[in-house]
């Protein structure tokens, strides 16, 4: 069987410490075993791990969380990116054209797509497991995973059972996002939440492909992503497909998308730097900030700060802040993680005649490196804090320390490399400071180094 | 009539807006008629302007305000500066000798002490100003301003009038702090609050030094400031002393020193960036950071941010603020203004080895510079961002604007002079990052300029 993880989100509704480079299931909220932080697609990587099913799993995202994704599970994952982000059915018909023509996956091998972020417990991985022989021995097109409703929810999909059999159900139909009195009826006919993993047969997708007159091949879908219908996989092929089986799974099944959901599976109601008052009751406090929060006297609050914002807000409330930040003007994400460590906006300003300043501080993770590259619009000025590097500056080597200070004016080539984690402060000045702006020569550090070699020992000989 | 404005405090009450550098007298909470935001102390120093009271003005104050004074009220206004912290009789005394010795005033004249920052109508200082002529009138040694209680508040001192004449009382005797069935009974007898206001004859303290055996010359009483009792003015001097008289204020008279009462007269509920939702009623913003605040369905809160830190607070509980900040690690200041300008820290790190970072941006205002000043410990690094500058480095002269990467090293003399509002980024790396690392070697730009030319003639020459 092969797993295909969804990875999606916008992130507006956990802000401030969620941006669009950013969603929610990379904040590092929770605990693992072990006792250290840990984002939600973590210790679901975790929980894959356990049943032995990470090393046959890729992950569909988009561009702007690559580098999350490989800052937080290593390298080594397939990824397959959508050039835009359209919906759930377009990623998975993309995700099946890889399988089949990249990877030479057979079309009767069993693919099962799940969201990168369900908050379940670790059984449920086993269910995902047994979609395989469900799908054979229920001889279904399409196998879910359902879970025992607790509350008449509005806000999930109801899978109403046709015949209950050994281990799974025939599914009759769905209802989506019922009223709460549908609902007590609908839990009633004993029907369950539907998880939102969807199992079948590739060749099933492949199919659906063809009778749409699309591209089954990963180079050419690609091309053509902008004409698969922008729609869910729930609509789009669900919907449409009368032989479907569901596997029961008793537990746990949270979407921690909310900061009242999230917050209560926190590993502690303090998280970062700050206090909160004894008689502040079933308050929680992240904060992502270098400055310390005080929290006194106010209950049932949530209180997140992060280089982006900061918000305090009644955890009933908090849904609302989605609304509130149209309000607020847009501005460019002040952290992000990136494939090669992390950077913090210190302060930006825009003057007068259009000149710009940007100030960051940035994290080069131990035998990482940026690319060699150029920006023609700013001159950049590092000031090492900690650790060692090695730079490369028009193809000259260097090593660097703290203290040192390293100029890089318009049109320098230019790579760092962390020989341990490397920490600097960067100012950028000039005249249009977008990430844009930089031509990359060459990715990959030793190349950069080969590089830089034979143009010394070439000046030398 | 010379007037004395006490400004001490040490600060903590309004954490975190207000630090030992920035008492809550500086805070930039108010609006002054024009509509421009002002803090307590300017509001008062508008006040005096207005009854020509402000050119008979000195200030008393400590060190550690001298900058912050000088950046709000400018740098003609006489300061005492008090060698330590002490109490309101030892600052008195001090303030009493300058005007003795220092600035020749006689014997005969009256003096007015009050508090630098009283939340008060402006007719209050009318009656400042009639504390001459009741002296004289009521043969008195001690002038004070009472105002008629609106509640039996606990927290102030009673004035029990003997006999009411004609525009004061005369006080029998004085209850401070009563508890609340005592005050309702104060109340009955026409007692009024205590403004913290003192009237007297220039000689009636110079004969109390006297007595006490303690200098009459500044100077001398500088170097035993050490030896003046530790004591409020009212124990030591308004307690002891019979023959008191009492003028009557009727207007508003609030102490705006805690969260609670300063937001009442705030100029708007959000200063600074960021929202309150409708359903928040009765909260307050205050927010000095650049990144924007929003406050979602929390009601009778105040939110405050600075650099120091946030604090999150019901206005109820906000007087515990002072108790929980003990439980925080001991920073330092993150935001200061300076009679030069303000800087504000945006970065500081401290390694492994005891090597430490500290990354700031400074504002030089226009027309103000530095001191010429050399740091033995540390390296600093700075990037402009806006404006134009003189610098001078190593007795060379040279202008500075946006973009210039200025480096300084250990050892190396240099100042640096706004032609207009002048700001950029410094980055200091060392062993040890303390203000007390300078050396200065000339105060004045103009000198600075003159110093560094003579050098250069002689070297072409």
């Amino acid at each position: 069987m092969k797993l295909v993880l969804l990875s999606g989100g916008s992130g507006k509704r956990l802000w401030p410490l969620s941006n669009d480079a950013r969603s929610k299931q990379f904040l590092r909220v929770l605990k693992n075993v072990d006792n250290v932080q840990q984002s939600m697609v973590q210790r679901v990587w975790d929980q894959l791990s356990e049943v032995n099913l990470h090393k046959d799993t890729v992950i569909a995202t988009s561009k702007s969380q690559v580098d999350m994704i490989k800052s937080q599970l290593g390298d080594n994952i397939p990824l397959i990116v959508e050039p835009e982000r359209r919906d759930t059915f377009p990623a998975i018909a993309l995700a099946a054209s890889y399988l089949y023509s990249i990877e030479g996956v057979s079309l009767d091998e069993t693919v099962s797509v799940l969201p990168v972020d369900p908050y379940v417990e670790n059984h449920f991985f086993s269910r995902v497991k047994d979609i395989e022989k469900t799908l054979d021995y229920g001889d279904a097109d399409l196998a879910l995973v359902g879970v025992k409703p607790t509350y008449p929810s509005a806000k999930y999909g109801y899978m109403v059972p046709a015949e209950v059999r050994d281990g799974y159900i025939k599914v009759s139909h769905f209802k989506e996002k019922p009223n709460e009195s549908e609902a007590v009826h609908l839990i009633e006919q004993q029907a369950l939440w539907n998880c939102g993993v969807f199992g079948f047969k590739l060749g099933f997708i492949i199919d659906l492909l063809k009778d749409n007159n699309l591209p089954i091949q990963y180079e050419e879908l690609l091309g053509q992503y902008s004409l698969i219908p922008e729609n869910s996989f729930d609509y789009e092929v669900v919907e449409r497909t009368s032989n479907i089986v569901a596997l029961p799974y008793e537990g746990d099944w949270k979407d921690l998308g909310t900061w009242n959901t999230l917050t209560e599976e926190m590993s502690s109601t303090v998280i970062g730097k700050g206090q909160i008052s004894k008689d502040s009751e079933h308050t929680h406090l992240v904060n992502e900030l270098d400055i310390p929060v005080n929290v006194l006297g106010v209950s049932n609050a949530l209180v997140a700060a992060s280089p982006d914002g900061i918000l305090v807000t009644d955890k009933s409330a908090s849904t609302r802040i989605k609304e509130m930040l149209k309000q607020n003007e847009a501005t460019r994400p002040m952290y992000e993680e990136r494939r090669w460590g992390w950077y913090k906006v210190l302060d930006y300003t825009k003057y007068d005649k259009g000149d710009e300043v940007l100030t960051k501080r940035i994290c080069i993770n131990k035998a990482k490196s940026s690319s060699y590259q150029i920006h023609y619009r700013r001159k950049e000025t590092w000031t090492i804090l900690k650790g060692e590097g090695q730079l490369a500056i028009n193809d000259a080597l260097r090593t660097v320390k703290p203290g040192d200070i390293v100029e890089i004016p318009p049109g320098t080539k230019h790579a760092i490399y962390g020989t341990t984690d490397l920490e600097f402060i960067e100012v950028q000045a000039g005249s249009e400071l977008v990430e844009e702006d930089v031509k990359r020569v060459i990715m990959n550090w030793e190349e950069i180094k080969k590089h830089c070699l034979n143009k010394s020992t070439s000046m030398i000989v």
